[in-house]
């Protein structure tokens, strides 16, 4: 790996970057095309997953491809999908090295795109930026090996991690940066979500404002009795930007019609203990493509995906303020005795955003 | 103000702090001579207050003095105490300018240091600084004005917010590089401070350790009935390194006798509500000269000093891992009902500490 080759995977992760929420069930992949170290394609995945970004960049960089470098975030794809295997593309365009970071986790593709190019001739690199691309591609990767989507939990607190004072008022805690860092944050996921507290409390829209764009991602409530206001905002927008609703098999069916009726998809997912099981919930939502999903609490919700062992990342945002043991907890109980059991994070950001603190942690178990 | 004026006085101000938690009563002063841009005489406050920094600066100049300028960072002293003026000395030594971020606010010397230097022809420059003087001279100044000693608040705990699990265990919570840190904060105060809970639950001896310091701070405990263990690590060492209690006037007396028999200096504080009235305690401590105080917790303590407003500076370590609510609250109850009673803060440092992050977080609204 030379720092030229790191340099234009680091250009390409940028790209692939920007489809990021609105490719799924397909990863966003960024693809830069290098000919005599000048960039003469770039692409990623379009909206909806495809065209793919091979195809993209190779349409810019034209005759311009051949004997070129082709940095992609991702293995090519081998197979016959709805489009043709971009493996099969960057050798026709005489593509004469390509260099990616990580192999396909697709059983259908595994291995066998890197296989095809170099049985074609092409020089094949791998390992550049790895970990960075597997970050990017963490949500692709875990639906297809354990039919979940990753999970970013959100939690916009106090100092002492409340998230609210005892009568729930929580607007706002977070300085315009941060809220609108969260903005950005639910434009880069497929799905914002949120526990049924939260959709009664803060009666929340959650679409993306502010950013000057076109792309919402859905919304989704988990509401094992399906009781959530009729009249709210996330009602009212039902027919604007998609909502999800995901119950117990136990909610009451005139509930389940009226939101149907709203224009809301809904979801019957399995209840454990008188409980929405967090792991049954998101294994519908992989079920149904999902590759990444933000969740903006509440403390209940947050809790249950917690103590499954279900949050990847946590996205804190820290206010200067304090509410006390009166306000509302960010976490609700985790049932948790000892510190040896407390599900651990590892620190991966912390930068100042505006007035408060933006700190960012991964699950440090990784499966 | 020059740039080189501004170094020079950053080098003061570094070697000032040096002295935090050993000069109280008086300010930790620090002071550098420059001749013809070469550092030629460097002090800072002595530990217990005396010597002052200009005497031992100019006993290093020796004839390089003459023509100097001097970098002090506080007005140098125009009136006889156990030692003779500084302004006097400064004069005396040949010193042609004096450049001072700020004046003093004890009235024997405020101005009058300034005007004696003035009246005797030395250049009196001052503003260099001014801020960063005045943060270091918080504790010197609040308790001058106001009778008290500054309150540094220290949390270390989980992301959210909680100090220890439900059955109280709480080490560790944070990493061995935040714990380090924690005791070179105890070193830069002239006291550490807990309430009588974490006394009971922790057995926590409050030493500085681990730094290869002479120096302890005294430690504190606030305890209405004095219901702290005597078998305690703390009242074991109590003949090794000062142990202050500060108790209710309903405290038993059989306790109180206990107590001092162990060496144990007590503070007798009043109390309200049946409980003991947090600047009262804080009262106590400024009249027996604290500037600089570090308060370790617990919650309840924590809670008190912040509803009273006697929170000057929080340090804030968070680890990555989470309780749940069950979890010990790092601040108890405040019984803040909305968001604009809270009390704020404003970001003054976020850094990486080893595997946790420190956040600085200063009052907003100073007195």
């Amino acid at each position: 790996m030379t720092s030229e080759d790191a340099r234009h995977m680091a250009h390409a992760l940028r790209l692939g970057r920007r489809g990021m929420g609105r490719c799924w069930p397909n990863p966003s992949v960024g693809c830069v095309i290098v000919r005599d170290g000048r960039v003469v394609g770039r692409g990623h995945t379009a909206p909806g997953g495809r065209p793919h970004a091979e195809p993209q960049a190779l349409a810019m960089a034209g005759e311009a491809a051949r004997g070129a470098t082709a940095y992609v975030t991702l293995e090519p794809c081998s197979h016959h999908g709805q489009t043709p295997p971009c493996a099969d593309a960057l050798i026709k365009a005489g593509i004469a090295r390509v260099v990616a970071p990580i192999g396909d986790s697709d059983p259908r593709v595994s291995g066998r795109g890197f296989d095809r190019l170099r049985a074609a001739g092409v020089v094949v690199e791998t390992g550049v930026l790895a970990e960075e691309a597997a970050r990017d591609h963490a949500g692709f990767f875990l639906r297809v090996r354990r039919g979940r989507p990753f999970v970013t939990l959100k939690l916009a607190m106090t100092i002492d991690g409340r998230i609210a004072t005892a009568t729930g008022e929580s607007q706002w805690i977070t300085g315009p940066a941060a809220r609108r860092s969260v903005h950005a944050l639910r434009a880069s996921h497929d799905a914002v979500m949120v526990g049924a507290g939260t959709a009664r409390t803060d009666d929340p829209s959650l679409t993306v404002r502010g950013l000057g764009m076109g792309h919402q991602p859905l919304r989704i409530v988990v509401s094992r009795l399906l009781d959530v206001p009729l009249m709210g905002k996330l009602a009212m927008t039902a027919g604007e930007v998609p909502l999800w609703l995901c119950h117990g098999s136990d909610a009451p069916r005139e509930r389940r019609s009226a939101w149907e009726g709203l224009g809301a998809r809904l979801f019957s997912c399995p209840v454990s203990a008188g409980r929405l099981d967090p792991a049954g919930v998101l294994g519908a939502l992989g079920e149904a493509g999902l590759t990444r999903v933000f969740c903006e609490g509440g403390g209940q919700l947050a809790a249950a995906l917690l103590s499954a062992d279900l949050v990847d990342e946590l996205q804190v945002f820290t206010a200067g303020l304090a509410l006390g043991a009166e306000g509302q907890p960010a976490i609700g109980a985790l049932g948790v005795d000892r510190l040896a059991e407390a599900p651990r994070f590892e620190l991966v950001d912390n930068s100042v955003d505006g007035v408060d603190i933006r700190h960012v942690w991964r699950r440090t178990t990784r499966g």
